[in-house]
């Protein structure tokens, strides 16, 4: 992605989030980069300025797992790579980190390639964490490549027989690898004999409808297969990362292990801080339908709690683009497909329950939604902060228009949100991503193709350092 | 078992083994009970006296872990009942717990009748473990008849698929039906996915021969099965039992459990506190080929440290008389029948390595070789103590000779034995069970079916009450 | 104490109380030790048989920490050691460890031996703590002569200043000086100068009647000492035992010292445990002055919890023999001798609202009223527990008498209680000292000056070795 | 300090210390803050540029515990506000928090207002910690005052006899005080009594030469006052900071009193980091007495690793400018004035040591110099940072010169240095206070009154708000 000539932006008059708190000053904005960061900045000629007065300024929001135009073989999310960042863009968020899948026969190689090939519509960042399905004995060295392709993370599971499912020792076999090579795993964690069992008892019992989805996926098989994830990764020396959260205890065993001195971390979701089971009670259950389902009321308190005193290092959406459609089309939850909307909702939603709702400083929101998953993920120290010389990705959010979540108003392909008629506290004003303005006023102003892969570099770990 | 006449015995001078400490004093044994302690007790006419001047007095070893006349569909041990456990009294055990396999088809309840069947020759008493292979969902209640029956606790592994391998979602089940029901598990840990990898990798690169055993069944195995089991049976608010202990971390993730507030116990063999992998070095590799197997040089020293502070509860021989013939029929781990004969150096060897080894005091040995036994297997307030009106199970052990063990001086059928040559204090000078002599100078005095099966109350805890 | 001939006493189908548990079983006495236990036992000719049927069996009680015959020099209590210890006979108490005080000239040799000269009509064993107020740099070698005269623990103080008061600098170095010779102190907690400073307050504001008691000596005072003087011993290497401690908090700081490897260990007092500071508030205030003073409502339920889960070693009654008309000559808590009588009320109050009422066992009540004084305090392997080659310490209890605590019904000279009208379970039916029955059947049987001076071994620790 | 025309500075092409980590950008200083950071900031007319090519940029250097112009009433600091903070300002300080006695008689008004009097000198900025030596029961609101006056923290001494010692139960009066109306207690911490038995104990020996000042006040008396401090100030629940920590127990302490939940923090000083007791073996010991002792070799080790796990949140000098004179003048423990020059080497001292000696990066040394005082002795958000808005106090520091401590090099009076020769990398370039060069390559280009007493706010805690 080229410009023809050199942009220059003022943010002019916002509070800027800076890691040790809040200030009044302008954000000098050249090219794709941030030039300064001061008071009473001069406006040069040709300068865009930007009225933040009133607004707060953010990093630019990076959500580090989502499946845009996913295809799982069975099911396919109706999004394609422009519309799906179209709506990422419109809601704050300035890098997507997605998924490369590896297909049977594919080497890793390869299963970057075509994903690249499919997202070049993007309007904003991009990354590939790898979907590693298939790699035997000694074909290990292949993960190096990830590291030189940018892309030094494998998404490992522990369910989805016979799919994704890695049993125990390639799952050790695989995390001692990425010791070696530099990488970084992250794990969706259930433990699949106990979701089968339960399954085949819903299913024996003829109780497979949306309502019982809760029951299909029990609390403990998350956390079985997350403390087991642990002592595996403990074993091999690997750093690892624990996908989507959905209770406090899941959280409490990264933190235990992060006590005993293991290079752990951990993400939740806005559905698990936000929503409950007893979204499975009504006739709308389908909306609901996600892998790890929805908890127990009161686990979004504890989670909350986590999240407030730093124990998850990330919030993001496990973004999902499937239609309502597809979601209603039979009332059985082993035909329904699993995953929610939600890459637009994410900043304003954490604001709103997080900031407005007293639980979170401005300084906690950002390193939850930019700081961490830029250092987590290696795009540090390039993005993740408002610094001069980092890119130039910005978000312009106004605390307080309130307004209420509406289907209608997304720009997703869904047609539906998990979180209609929830009450918003404020919303982004503007969005900027590497210079380029791609979101002001309630309109989209990037284009297709205008974001760009960028190449993630290995294990920075938290906190990395700047120089 | 019936007596006409009531014997009377006088064990004369001994230093009795009690839990506040060591003190001279006589015991009285009238019938199949004990009567009384005492300093100087008068002789009664028509009394058998045992003098044990010099001599500790013990209650009688219970090894709560044997196989005796073993049949795993694939390979049988050479023993039967009789010689069995004449080879236990000559080492001054008087109560074995043995296991009764559930074969296809059967009740849990076929499976102990069969099993009492077999045991009648038995010249000690006995009770049994239920390995439980098939008990699908809807089945559990079975598992009170174990309690009825008396034998109130299940053997599960988390290996050896197909035949005794149980997934997550079985050992979670039969947990919590054990919880609801008042059985207590015990579990052979080791990670079945992680072991076949070995055996596939070793297969692969044609390294089967014994040398590689150790490798094949790698700590690691163990360690992350235990820890999943405790999780699991922590989730089913069931008390545990972990069989066979071969590495320190084995027993310390057990104490971590323990200090959390969960009922979890462990138990150790001499095996793993006296060899280590370096036994798999020599051609004579196959008479250390068991599971798990021998682990690396120093865990042993580890081992001990722990059962010296009371980490681990019961000190038990996993007893499987193999012949040599058998086991080295062919130098492939793969095809040799993996188990070690030990159920008569016992007591022998824990009192030479840990008492005059000045690891344990007597009252400690007692602890782990009877009384915790007793209490955790339900053979409390009747077995595990010199007490008035206990069963009259004593051990009468002379700390002074110094000899070697010998295969041609033990009473088992394997021909052989993994302690060859080892240096060992101290011999048994009598046993008594239930007030007979079955074993006194050198020579067994008991008869065929003079055992008894012992009913084992259910989930007593550590530790009981007396009445 | 010598006796003409040999008493022989047999006490018939009692249930003992064993370490293990409860049984039924006869005990023989011969001479003044324990003969034999048993089921059955015959009676020979000349035997005094004591029908123990439906009776608990246990040891004699040991109360570690009395105060006899005191004289502060201001106040003195109206008991000597024949009337003291007579009280402590009919309630089951077979030793007392006093205090010989140290007086300003004397060596602690004299002290101990002009504490023995007075204690010549006691009824029972006696034995002293030392209490060191006088020993100056250059004069610690004096302590080893405590070790040699049986007498190995000191008694130290933190408050009454100018009196026992020791700085922190002389409590160091004398508890070096202990660790160096082998004694243990023990230590009455309370911060002196947060004492002094309530007391001047509550005099500056012209309330000092008795009402204010609990004030004057605040909780904090206590738990501030203890900490300290646990920090010290620490540091001194040196075994420390905590007297009275009256809070859970105080209980705590020494529960968490020894989980940090230290030799602690700590007493409470059954005022501590069945009375509270709402006593302060009637016109009955007199007869609860005491130091520490009695805590806030709830404290009590929190202690009973500690004591019940064993962090307790010791229940001592800390018993003083002041009378009702030196307490309540004026209504001023500077001005009132502190200490109350209980010696005699001890193992009824503990069985009744202990056992009975549901917190400890019997073996739980028998080890902290006998077996662990006996243990820390070096009369072990000769008292503290139900053993052949004991001394013959016995108590016969009767669990089902109902009855109420009352004054005139107790052997002691003070003319109150502060447990007037409370409900007992059981009584004592017979105590036995060194094989001699000193109360039986509601009447006093001892003699004066049957008692002896019980010289005790230094350091045992618990718990220790019998032979 | 007011300043007639706006002076506009930019540091230019430095490397700037940010808490994310180092950076290429220029600052640029307005009048007395700091306008902007930033790339290649334009150069406006009259603004004076400092070349910063190659150097660390950091925010000016607080010294929160110094003694300038000190007189005990016994010895006098040969220094005035003058001399004393040009040799601040010449080692990068920009501020230093000193010390306003209460002397008696005086309400704490009073003894603000005096210091402020004597203080018209500085050359640079200064706030005051209060000694409160005289508030009896009845006063304590007066404590108010300092909130009002802007000197919210008050130092207390559990040593000094009786001058500036308070006991335990006016520390726990005072700080209970300090927690109602919002102020910080800093607390000297030696145990009183410990100290005088050890110098009794010396000066009976005839051992009173410097050689002996180590055991003249041992660890133990500094940490068993820390651990009371702390037990006091959670009674009273009040935040607490432990002044120059001498000893890595020290601070565990207080580090397991954070982890227990408790506000506390502390310090510790260049002195405690690179000298040990070895220095009182030679002739020239009368440099390093100060209270307390340099430690045991090794000891600093030990603190080094506590200050790099961020275990100690300030290093300040406790500056006290007594001359080699008066320091030499008697080889007497007893009568040398205790305290060190440090407050000109302290930035030097911690770069070379800490960041060229690889124990911290840049970041964490601004945090440890900077940013941590300015937060917990609420100067924030004016000062601890360099950020936009805040003012521009600012040192550059070049990396690269190496050469030797030399007190004939240093600004301050006492004539000599217990650094002396100690290698030193790089060296202060520039320092700037409120946007006034004060010094500038190797001279001191302030002004006698250039500073100002800065109001401190009352309990801001870690981490504060920007806004």
């Amino acid at each position: 992605m080229k410009q023809a000539t050199t942009l220059t932006t003022l943010i002019q008059g916002g509070t800027i989030t800076l890691p040790e708190g809040m200030m009044e000053a302008d954000l000098l904005v050249q090219g794709e980069r941030i030039k300064a960061i001061g008071r009473g900045l001069p406006i040069a000629h040709d300068t865009l300025v930007v009225d933040a007065a009133g607004c707060y300024v953010l990093p630019g929001v990076i959500d580090a797992h989502t499946h845009i135009a996913l295809d799982t073989g069975i099911y396919r999310t109706d999004d394609d790579w422009f519309t799906g960042t179209r709506a990422a863009a419109c809601g704050g968020v300035t890098t997507v980190i997605d998924f490369a899948a590896q297909f049977p026969g594919q080497t890793l190689r390869e299963a970057v390639a075509a994903r690249q090939e499919e997202a070049q519509g993007a309007t904003i960042d991009y990354g590939f964490h790898v979907m590693v399905t298939d790699l035997p004995p000694g074909r290990e060295a292949e993960l190096g490549d990830l590291v030189e392709l940018g892309t030094p993370s494998v998404k490992l599971y522990t369910t989805y027989r016979p799919n994704y499912y890695a049993d125990d020792a390639t799952l050790l076999r695989l995390m001692s690898a990425c010791a070696r090579l530099g990488l970084r795993p992250l794990v969706h964690c259930e433990n699949d004999d106990m979701v089968a069992a339960q399954i085949a008892a819903l299913t024996a019992a003829g109780e497979t409808s949306w309502q019982h989805h809760g029951q299909s996926r029990p609390p403990l098989a998350e956390q079985e297969a997350i403390q087991r994830i642990l002592f595996l990764a403990d074993a091999a020396g690997c750093p690892v990362h624990i996908c989507h959260c959905s209770t406090a205890r899941s959280v409490d065993l990264v933190l235990k292990a992060r006590a005993d001195g293991q290079e752990a971390s951990c993400e939740t979701c806005p559905q698990y801080l936000l929503l409950d089971h007893t979204a499975y009670a009504g006739p709308e259950a389908w909306r609901f339908i996600l892998q790890p389902p929805l908890r127990e009321a009161g686990e979004p308190e504890q989670l909350w709690a986590l999240v407030e005193k730093g124990a998850v290092e990330l919030v993001v959406t496990d973004h999902c683009d499937y239609t309502a459609t597809q979601k209603q089309a039979v009332d059985d939850l082993t035909r329904t497909p699993g995953g929610l909307p939600g890459v637009e909702t994410l900043l304003p939603l954490m604001f709103t329950y997080g900031v407005a709702g007293g639980r979170l400083t401005m300084p906690q929101l950002a390193r939850l939604l930019s700081t961490n998953p830029a250092q987590l993920w290696g795009l540090w120290p390039r993005k993740g902060a408002l610094l001069p010389g980092f890119d130039a990705d910005i978000v312009v959010y106004d605390p307080e228009p309130e307004t209420a979540v509406a289907a209608g108003q997304l720009h997703h392909q869904a047609g539906y949100t998990p979180y209609e008629g929830m009450t918003i506290r404020g919303q982004v004003r503007a969005t900027i991503c590497r210079g380029h303005l791609v979101y002001c006023e309630s309109e989209f102003r990037g284009r297709e193709g205008g974001g760009a892969f960028v190449k993630r570099s290995s294990l920075p770990g938290l906190p990395p350092k700047l120089a």
